[in-house]
């Protein structure tokens, strides 16, 4: 076992996990129980009973996140179930405060039947100000999302689909600058069709992207094997693959100017990289073991390379994209998170390297830049007003 | 409006709100953020998903409680939903906090349908180590605490039902030392046969008690009405009123010991205490108006008057009673809260009053008596060991 996973089980059992419930009022007299409960209480009841609204004025409901998960499709490790979920959303929850300000709290459900989940997050709705669905399999999860955002007036997002995707567009955006190539002329090959893959490609769309293709564990997505796949690859057989090529990997990379891995280790070789175009993108991020490791896609001629791993250059990490979102959310109350407030959020990001300042070890700022939740916030509230979507 | 009331207001308005949720552990680099998160996270998902027990080893859940409601009888205001529901909960969740140091967190459930809240608490019941049922109306929160118990391998307690019914016991065992009568001589009388009602009754019973009389605004409840009412009452129908007595609570009281009112204002009148026998005790317990005011009690003869309220004597408050339950049952592990523990939670209650220090006016420990939470946990901690219900 490596220190890393030592220290963290360690860590875990001295606290006992990592969360608690705190006050932010005092009751260590008759006075101030009689303010924060029984009698007093009643006025902030009654006010909300009077306008639902209010419960945004005198609740902790406006600033509180539910990180709702399943257990099913946990970091690299799968099905774990709900209760070895629990130390994911804990962590999740803690990034919410320390990047954002956010308080979020997890809750694992004992299910994963669609349904049963998308009626447990509605039955609990009433108390939290957003839902951030989290480590749910694709693709359920995308129906899953989908219902609550049509279902809810409160904004849900699924970080695992749409975190990746903001990061890689914000990377993406400064990439280009570096290889003078854009969203419409570049040719994309996407591998992974799960969550993030399928919200990356639709962000890439929107972005202007006409060239994409996708490979998954059973080869390219294309229109003529449409009938054998699930809901969400048959979408993307419909949106992607102008040229409805076939074959695998191998196919799929050939003469692509961007590769996004959002799939498995090691699965692109040295000799797929030397394949694409020259001044190659290459963004492996599979975790905790790329699809190819830097260095090697490095040697095979690739000219900027990202990861999931802080340990190389360009980690794209959802933690620069989750907690703005949900700041800027909260704070406008706006009722849903558009595909527009996403982009936003990948430009603001992308800004904030100037220039002069950019390489091609240096796209994506620093996870700990602290400048970036404020900027994705404002970007966030901006569209939502533009959007009119506030309450 | 009362100045309480405004002074309510702005305090929630000025906090929104009164709970935030905080990491217990510093995640502000990399180093911190790769154990307390990706990728050292792994290790404790890994281990619980080993062995599930390990989920209190390593994540919160040991110390968390879920305070769930529907909101359809919060305080005294009624049915006035889950939203306006909330600032009690919260209220609850820091109570918690502060006088035993669990986690509680609100829970405000968008249906007043009884199978609904069962499934929704069963399905987040992973994340949590207790259920503390809240203000959730009668007879359906018998019925849904009672399925909880038996369906869910944690705690759970319906505070309304129980906190109150432990109270009053540890102030009943206080006050017959002082008029030197007890549960197996003494004739009561409980007028309400709602939440609190109910289980007051029981443990009455289980403390030997041999004479209860039960009024509800339909009257008195006796065996010959038995089809007419809902199964709770049919219950109470069951187990009382030995000598099947008829009428309203005029007839109820009359040479009754003790009178326990969790019913309404001002329904109890100076009359009817006087035809209560010699050295009568009255726990008239409606919020925020008594059955019968302390001074008219009195007046009219009553010896120990208890009411809800903190400006009278012997406020019967159940935060003495719920955050030590909920403490020792945790840190005992028990799968279970037992009426074992409730009484032995009374009894413990009951001796922090030395008999040198016991007068009329100081039958229960003040709620800020920080000495009740502990004795109550120990209490528990105590039984749950003898009856062999720890996990």
């Amino acid at each position: 076992m490596s220190t890393v996973f030592e220290k963290s089980l360690k860590l875990h059992e001295t606290h006992s996990g990592k969360i608690e419930v705190v006050s932010k009022v005092a009751v260590t007299n008759k006075e101030e129980l009689s303010l924060a409960y029984s009698p007093g209480v009643a006025a902030p009841c009654l006010a909300i009973k009077e306008n639902v609204e209010n419960v945004y004025k005198y609740t902790s409901k406006g600033n509180m996140v539910a990180v709702v998960t399943d257990g099913s499709a946990v970091l690299g490790l799968g099905n774990i179930g709900p209760e070895a979920a629990l130390p994911v959303m804990e962590g999740k929850a803690i990034l919410f405060k320390e990047f954002a300000g956010v308080d979020a709290f997890p809750i694992c459900l004992d299910t994963q039947d669609t349904e049963e989940i998308i009626k447990a997050v509605k039955l609990i709705a009433p108390g939290f100000g957003g839902i951030n669905l989290e480590d749910i399999s694709a693709p359920r999860c995308v129906e899953i999302e989908t219902r609550l955002k049509n279902e809810l007036d409160i904004p849900v997002f699924h970080d695992d689909q749409h975190g990746t995707a903001i990061v890689v567009v914000a990377a993406l955006i400064n990439s280009f600058k570096i290889v003078n190539k854009s969203f419409e002329t570049a040719r994309f090959v996407v591998s992974g069709a799960g969550a993030a893959g399928s919200s990356i490609i639709k962000l890439l769309l929107k972005m202007g992207a006409k060239d994409i293709v996708v490979n998954d564990i059973d080869g390219i997505i294309n229109r003529d094997e449409k009938a054998d796949y699930n809901f969400l690859k048959a979408e993307i057989a419909d949106i992607t693959n102008p040229e409805n090529i076939k074959g695998g990997l191998k196919e799929a990379v050939i003469n692509r100017d961007v590769f996004i891995g959002v799939s498995a280790a090691n699965i692109l070789s040295k000799d797929m990289v030397k394949s694409m175009n020259k001044d190659a993108i290459v963004f492996a991020m599979a975790n905790p073991n790329p699809e190819i490791m830097p260095e090697d896609a490095i040697a095979a001629g690739a000219k900027i390379v990202g990861t999931g791993r802080s340990d190389y250059p360009n980690q794209v990490n959802n933690v620069l994209a989750f907690p703005g979102i949900f700041r800027g959310a909260l704070d406008a109350k706006a009722k849903k998170i558009t595909e527009e407030m996403k982009i936003a959020a990948a430009v603001g990001i992308a800004k904030l390297i100037p220039d002069n300042l950019l390489t091609s070890e240096y796209v994506i700022p620093d996870a700990f830049d602290h400048r970036v939740a404020n900027v994705v916030a404002e970007e966030v509230k901006r569209i939502a007003k533009e959007q009119n979507i506030t309450r």
